[in-house]
């Protein structure tokens, strides 16, 4: 499939690096052209992966990924196109992360609103799914590194392209399980995750961790 | 152990029916000293409970909770009256939701503060210390309804308080490997969870569930 990745950070190449390896044709998408960072990533990963701006990424991929910084996914849409992103799904994995009082980010957006539902707003004619946003890029795409499965969230208005994204985080990455938290608004609820992930990241010196739901009805009985 | 509980509710009730069965004394304070549910409450649970007003309850307890709505929490905390809560430990379990947008509610304090914060910088000689708030009153007083550990946190600023609360947990309710997110501003962390939690609880349809932290280090071997 081609996909394609609005934002060069960490969180693109990796999830980049990964569709990739598994047989994707992907591009990165940035503000300019000429991006060395994304440029030495097309490099190392070699055929498949190619660069372009944000236009560039949103006309190739079949499938997007929105993964820039919270702060600037609005413009980044923007200067996608919604034109170019009209009927296709958008899987959103940004935070609406503010870091302008220093490490532990506070959130930019909160109340009855998220950056999931600003994007759908923006995006009418696209099927935006959040989902990822809750792991580090390294737990995204191996989800098999705790050897346990552990939990995931899909928030999405549309139940056909929330099934399509579950089954597509199951082929490429191992997800399993993954939990229908609702619709788009229920992205409140995973980026607000952060401000805990944020603390436990913290407290725990690695993003290297996740969490598993653990349900009564699901235990042993109680001694 | 003397214990005072600010608060009549499903909260309060829980965890003071639980501190009297396991040998201690509990008043539940409220804010006028007849109070029907309460009063009920003390005739169930009988022999070592006892209700009054916050102000009572506050002068009672040799430790404190705080388990009143959020949005009640300060005034609360302003009734029971700083000189009667100084030099205690106030286990601080509000969370400050805002439900008059319906449910799910939202966060009424975001940002660079907390309800947590607010409530220790309000009582500038208790040792504040949030905790038990990330979870449904009914797993508080007994986590081990799932048969395996699953995650508390703890917030305050004094490190003794801190260590002797993790003590209680364990020793009353049966908590294990409580987790330290650092000081009493960590509490935005496990407040803004609520966000998530409530969205769970749609998804699950039930409250009888928390979480595991599952870390990469304490993991099998990658397969």
């Amino acid at each position: 499939m081609k996909i394609g990745i609005l934002g060069t950070g960490d969180v693109g190449q990796t999830i980049g690096a990964k569709l990739v390896d598994i047989g994707h044709q992907v591009m990165l998408g940035s503000r300019s052209k000429v991006h060395e960072g994304a440029s030495d990533w097309a490099r190392q990963v070699g055929e498949g992966a190619s660069v372009g701006t944000f236009e560039d990424a949103a006309r190739f991929g079949e499938l997007m990924f929105c993964c820039v910084g919270g702060a600037h996914a609005l413009a980044v849409i923007d200067a996608a196109g919604a034109d170019n992103l009209a009927d296709k799904i958008l899987i959103d994995v940004s935070n609406p992360l503010d870091f302008s009082h220093g490490f532990p980010p506070v959130l930019a957006i909160t109340g009855t609103d998220s950056l999931g539902e600003r994007i759908q707003a923006a995006l009418p004619r696209t099927r935006v799914v959040k989902t990822l946003n809750t792991v580090a890029n390294s737990v995204m795409v191996n989800p098999g590194m705790f050897g346990e499965p552990t939990a995931l969230f899909v928030s999405a208005n549309d139940a056909s392209a929330k099934a399509e994204v579950i089954k597509h985080l199951n082929d490429w990455f191992g997800w399993n399980g993954v939990i229908d938290l609702g619709d788009i608004t229920s992205a409140r609820g995973t980026e607000a995750w952060l401000l805990l992930w944020t603390r436990l990241y913290g407290a725990l010196g690695t993003g290297d961790f996740n969490i598993r739901l653990v349900k009564k009805s699901e235990a042993k009985p109680e001694t």
